[in-house]
C-alpha cells in the first residue's frame, strides 16, 4: 500500500453533484470520482482543473484517516448463515485494529425506510463493505463524494475500479461437475442463476468447460435458469425430472436451490443419492443439515469477508491497494446427496 | 422509565472488586451491584456507605447518558439464521436512535482471543446486549462496574434482577403439541433440549401440559435430552425409531433436531410425513426449505431483537425500565411435516 492524495469530502450543502462537476470540467464522471478519491490515472492539467471546481462547489479535502472507527457492511438480501460468516471474518479484522462494525440490509430498507446510503452518510463510517450488491455509480459516486471508501464484495454486477473480493466460482463448479464426471454421470442438468448475475455466469462456465474436457456433449435442454432461491430450484427441477430421459444428477447455482431439488425429488418420489445425485454451490451451514447432507463446493466466506475488511481499513487510512481484486479458492465438499448413476 | 441516579464506572487501575467492596460495606454484591446501576430497593444509609467506599477505591460516576452511540450484541453459539432476524429487529431501534451496532461471537472468540468481556470494555459500548448467553454474574458485574447496561435475549439460566427479552416457550410446546393430537397421534415422541436449559425445559412442560389436558399418558420412553444440534436430533430419534413400537410422531427443541429427524427418518427409510410426523421450534429460515417444509413453532425474534435494543437504549439514556422482563408470542406454523398418523 503506498500513500495517496487525501480524498475529498462534500460539505453540507454543497451545492452540485459529481455529474454537474463532471459537465462544467467537460470531463467524464468517473474522471471526477477519480479525483475525489485521490486515484492515479488522470493528467494534473485535468485534476487541478476538476479540483478547482470541487472546490468552488462545496467540496473539501477530508484528513487521509477519517476519525470514526467503524466500519458499515451493507448486505442485499443475503442468505444469513452467509451474512454471518462473512461478518465472522469481518469481526476478526475489525477486532484486531478496535474498530466497530455495524451492518445493514439493503433489501428490506429499500422497501421501508430512507435511502440506504443517507443512513450511511449520517452515521459517518470510516469505509463501507458491501456484499452481493448491485451497487449502482450513483449510490457508489455519493459515497466516494463523502469521501467514504467502498469494497465490494463478490459483487453481482461490473463496477469499474471499485475493489473487490470474490471467489473463485469458475474453477469450483469445474470440480463440481468433474466429481459427478467421475461417477459415470451423463445426463447432467444445471440450474443456474440470473442470466446477468457475474457469479452466476462464471458458474455456468466452469460446468461447460468441465464437461467439454470430459468429451460429453452439453444438452442446453438441462439447462435452466432462476433465482438463486429454494423455490425456483424445486420448480425448475420438476421440469427436468418430469421429462422423458431425466437428468441422473443436477448440478446448482447455489445450495438454496438444492434444497429445492431435494424436495423437488421428494415430489417426484426419487430418492437422493441412489435416484437422483445433488451437488450445491456456496456450503452455507445447512448444506450439512440436510437428508442426505450436501456435496457442494464451500465458498471461504470468512476469509472473503476479513479480506474485504482489510482492504476496507486500508482506504480508511489513505492507502491505495496494490491489487484491486483478490479471488480466494473454493473446494469441494463431498457429503451424501451424490452417488454413481442407477 | 424514570430517571434514576448516575451509574458508577470503575476508574482503569480501580483497585477492588465488587465482591470485595460488598465484604468492607457488610453488604451483599448483589446490593453493591445495585448502588453501581443506580437502581432502587436499597436504605438510603445503605447506599451512602457504599458510595463513600466505591469513591475510596478508584469507582466514579459516569455521565448518565454515555458519549457512545454504540450497541454491542453477543451471540453465544446461535445459529446464523436466528441471529440475523435478531439483528434486523436491532437494526431498526438502533438506526432510529441514530446508533451503530455490532456483534461479538463468544463462542469462537473463547476459544481463541481475550476475554469477550474484555474486548468489549475496550470498544466501550452504550449497552450490551446478549443473546441466549450463559452469562455469569462476574460478566456482569464487570459490565455494571463500567457502567455498561447488560440485557440478556433468551437467556439459557435465571440471571437475577437482570432485564430480560423471551418468547412464550410453554405456550408454543402446548399448541405444537396440541396439533399433533388432533391429527391423532398418541405415540408421540419429544427431543427435548439441554435439562438445565430454561427454554427447553418451558417447551418440554408445555407438551406435558397438551398431553395431561387430552387425557393421553406421557410415555418417558418416549423422551430424549440432548443438544440443540443436527447431530443429537438424528442420533436421539434414530433410538426412538428403531423401538418395537416407535413413535408416529416427534416433538422436538428446536429445528435444527428437526432437520436431524430428517434424516433419521431417512436412514430408517421412513417418509415425512406419511410414516412419521416431526414439529420443530424457532421457525428459522431453513425451516421453510426442507423437504417437507416444516410445520414448527415461530418466535419472532426479529421483534425479541428490537424489544431487547429499545430496553438497551432506555437503559443506557439512565432510565430504570418499568417493567425487566417482556415474552413476546410464539405462533404454530403448519406446513407439510405433519399429517394423521399412517
Amino acid at each position: 500500500m503506498s500513500e495517496s492524495p487525501a480524498p475529498y469530502r462534500r460539505r453540507r450543502g454543497g451545492d452540485l453533484s459529481v455529474t454537474a462537476i463532471a459537465e462544467l470540467a467537460g470531463v467524464s464522471a468517473p474522471t471526477v470520482s477519480k479525483v475525489l478519491n485521490g486515484r492515479a490515472g488522470i493528467s494534473e492539467e485535468t485534476r487541478r482543473r476538476v479540483e478547482a471546481l470541487l472546490r468552488d462547489h462545496g467540496f473539501r479535502k477530508s484528513t487521509p484517516a477519517r476519525s470514526t472507527r467503524h466500519l458499515e457492511v451493507v448486505f442485499h438480501g443475503m442468505l444469513s448463515s452467509i451474512a454471518m460468516e462473512v461478518m465472522r471474518g469481518i469481526e476478526v479484522v475489525a477486532t484486531a485494529q478496535e474498530m466497530t462494525f455495524g451492518y445493514l440490509e439493503v433489501l428490506r430498507r429499500a422497501k421501508t425506510g430512507p435511502l440506504w446510503v443517507d443512513a450511511l452518510l449520517i452515521r459517518q463510517p470510516a469505509a463501507v463493505i458491501a456484499v452481493s450488491s448491485a451497487i449502482t455509480a450513483e449510490h457508489r459516486e455519493t459515497l466516494m463524494a463523502n469521501g467514504i471508501p467502498l469494497v465490494a464484495l463478490d459483487p453481482t454486477s461490473d463496477l469499474l475500479s471499485t475493489v473487490s473480493v470474490g471467489s473463485t466460482n469458475w474453477s469450483g463448479a469445474l470440480n463440481a461437475t468433474r466429481h459427478l464426471l467421475d461417477l459415470g454421470h451423463r445426463r447432467i442438468g444445471v440450474l443456474s442463476g440470473p442470466a446477468k448475475d457475474l457469479s452466476a455466469r462464471a458458474r455456468l462456465d466452469g460446468v461447460r468447460a468441465a464437461m467439454d474436457a470430459a468429451g460429453v456433449p452439453f444438452d442446453k435442454q438441462l439447462l435452466r435458469n432462476g433465482l438463486f432461491s429454494f423455490e425456483q430450484g424445486r420448480d425448475l427441477a420438476l421440469q427436468l425430472l418430469r421429462r422423458s430421459e431425466p437428468p441422473t444428477a443436477v448440478v446448482c447455482g447455489n445450495d438454496l436451490q438444492a434444497l429445492g431439488v431435494y424436495e423437488a425429488a421428494r415430489l417426484a418420489g426419487l430418492r437422493i443419492p441412489e435416484q437422483l445425485s445433488v451437488v450445491g454451490f456456496d456450503d452455507v451451514e445447512q448444506a450439512a443439515w440436510c437428508a442426505p447432507p450436501l456435496t457442494t463446493v464451500r465458498q471461504p466466506f470468512a476469509a472473503m469477508g476479513a479480506a474485504a475488511a482489510e482492504f476496507a481499513v486500508a482506504l480508511a487510512a489513505g492507502q491505495t491497494p496494490k491489487q484491486t481484486r483478490v479471488e480466494l479458492a473454493t473446494t469441494l465438499v463431498v457429503r451424501g446427496s451424490t452417488a454413481p448413476p442407477a
